[in-house]
């Protein structure tokens, strides 16, 4: 993903969410993350080992499959939450814009 | 991705790559995933910090990339040597329809 | 796409669009889909000539970037238009619970 | 998809299949052709009626799905058989560079 598509997405002047995580909230995606994280060390340990490539793309697909799960629960969670009570509060057209920017992104 | 479909994927009873891969392209892939790592536990460092959901958004769909490329060249290169070395050696047909449901798994 | 995740899009008991196409919006779409049927007889025809297969699927993927155009369009107008208002007229939960889970099929 | 696009995936200089599809191939093809013919017109239907855009997005996805399983189907063929005997007759080289660039479009 190059730079441009990543100025790309970002479109509201937001250093926060529009709604703070709780830590419950904080906690779940941290510990997702530790667990992909432990995932492609694991990769690392196969390519060392000298494992057959179609061993390592069935791994590969599934800590891409966890990714995607992370990033869809964001990004519902921003829409239902974020870009719901900005539209509320009458200055949701930035966000909506936003939101489908990300859209595209990930059906890419 | 579900137990069955990492079974799906794997056909050849095979442990290591039809053609062993070199230090140096071990070193390339592990380091690859290395910086892949290092961003993952980036991604959690976001969270804890409370970041707008938009900015975790554009890091993990940054993370996919990486992900993708490393599938993408491992799939290359053993198509290229694993699957071509067998279809010479006359017994390819195993090895193509594996690599087609690899294909078909990394294109959804 | 099986009859279940058709089902598993649609939750909104709506009939119309919240907010109706103009008719210069309805004809800007049916041509795009216009045009995409003749590529798809297009197709048609390479086939009955015996085409190259990889001319054939440089087609297949021009049709799928055109269809991914027109229903990206679609989705970004329905976000800003009904599932906007919807939500500014305080009933969005279930617009915004629909837009995500047709943004999930799309990004299959 | 941009004009370069295609031309990247085009890399053998070839105008047939290296293994000509029979009648009862091509037949099969086009049958399916036809029917995702039909369901773009069944769309254009939906959106002259002025139906609900999840509605058409729905079926958007339907089309997109059978579009995916002609391309998957040519592309098997395609890999099982042209790239398979180009590969046994010494020069698959080409052919599998080919096949790679093709499935990088395909799962993009």
């Amino acid at each position: 993903m190059t730079m441009n598509e990543e100025k790309d997405m970002k479109i509201v002047n937001q250093e926060e969410p529009v709604v703070p995580r709780t830590n419950s909230e904080k906690e779940a995606v941290t510990n997702r993350l530790k667990r992909i994280e432990g995932q492609v060390r694991g990769l690392q340990k196969m390519v060392d080992e000298g494992r057959y490539c179609v061993d390592v793309l069935v791994q590969i697909s599934a800590v891409k499959a966890a990714l995607d799960k992370v990033g869809y629960q964001m990004l519902e969670r921003h829409a239902k939450m974020c870009v719901t009570n900005a539209v509320k509060q009458g200055n949701g057209e930035e966000y909506m814009e936003e939101l489908m920017k990300v859209i595209n992104q990930y059906s890419k």
